[in-house]
């Protein structure tokens, strides 16, 4: 994105998550800073180039390995200029944090509530599936980084509990859609509802850990069949 | 394990894989050189501990981030008799590597073929959720560590073609697991068969990213509903 680029409200990439039924409740305190990010002018484009950069040389090269001066030569700014931007490491990382869970969540909610109720748990499914083959070597970037013992251990303690609070949000919300789409979920004795749900993450959420941009399938695909998958598990 | 404990060739944790059909055309090559480590002597159990020890402090800190001198820390060894048992830190890894991958295959595949064909699928996924809740620190750690891209740029080329031909072996046995207790998933239009194949991988292998030893569900009931769940998906 450049600083020319129009800010489309309409993109679910870069819109904002409705107030709507599938938000209430669990998101509606998480601000998604993120999505105050679109590359308005070009301050904002070399910040979040600065970004997606730092995910991907934390995840390289290990967080405590890697420096602000090697963030800096990634994206081609002098080193003093990144101050510009990041007070420290640290910010850049909870900042990072922030921005990727707030462009995942609004990818994956935003307009949620215009499909019928117990078809939202599918569609959540299969746009959580297609954006982690959006860009597959972010995705596993973010995967490597976004871990929660890491995070506990580096991240300032109000950002990590706005980190694990998303995710549990997240978890919230897809429990919900569960028992919209087949409310006997809630008593099957056979499986628990948060091993349902675990499992139903994990399905999608791993698809970056194998998914081939060159392969037979593409990411649209791969994201459809997983929720035949899904319907299987859910409506047996 | 320590020094005094006697090797107990019946053990899964330790036993030897058969040759049995389940192995048979994909991991035969595979040597499984960590099942040779049971601790028969002081020497081979504080190179173990080490190993363990080795694969903590890599996800940890950083493998670039460590030293040699930190892994003997860790260990309660003197730093230069760490060399006693690995020349190099790439040496530690890729000892580390093959001991897990060789841990886990044993636990994984032995004696599987005493199970009828059409179940052994089953078993293997009830085996590998068991797994990954046995020592969950352990294998988040692993799971951190043993990430593609940094096996391919850390690993000696033959250390890292011998990781990814155990994966590759442990997949093609899933997939005609798979086709023995459901044939018709061969020629199924609405789920390819390798999309199939890593739903089920995933979603076992992930029970180490939300399990928690004190929650209200039990490692072998977890890994029981995570059957029941894989089931539902190949036996629709």
């Amino acid at each position: 994105m450049t600083s020319t680029t129009p800010v489309d409200k309409k993109s679910p990439r870069r819109g904002v998550i409705s107030d709507g039924p599938v938000r209430v409740g669990y998101l509606r305190d998480f601000d998604l800073v993120g999505l105050n990010n679109a590359a308005v002018d070009d301050e904002q484009a070399t910040k979040n180039r600065l970004l997606v950069a730092a995910v991907k040389l934390f995840a390289d090269r290990g967080y405590e390995a890697s420096s602000m001066r090697e963030l800096a030569a990634e994206v081609g700014v002098k080193a003093p200029a990144i101050y510009n931007h990041f007070d420290s490491k640290t910010q850049v990382l909870s900042t990072a944090v922030d921005y990727a869970l707030s462009d995942f969540l609004a990818n994956v909610l935003t307009g949620l509530e215009e499909f019928p109720k117990q078809e939202q748990l599918f569609e959540l499914l299969r746009r959580h599936a297609r954006y982690k083959t959006n860009d597959v070597a972010l995705a596993r970037a973010q995967d490597k980084l976004v871990d929660a013992d890491f995070m506990r251990r580096v991240l300032p303690p109000a950002s990590y509990d706005r980190y694990t609070a998303a995710l549990a949000g997240y978890r919230a919300i897809v429990r919900d859609l569960v028992i919209a789409a087949a409310p006997e979920a809630q008593s099957d004795e056979a499986v628990n509802l948060p091993v349902l749900v675990s499992a139903l993450i994990e399905m999608v959420d791993r698809v970056s850990s194998w998914f081939r941009p060159d392969g037979s399938l593409t990411g649209d695909e791969i994201a459809d069949q997983c929720v035949v998958i899904a319907r299987r598990i859910v409506e047996p």
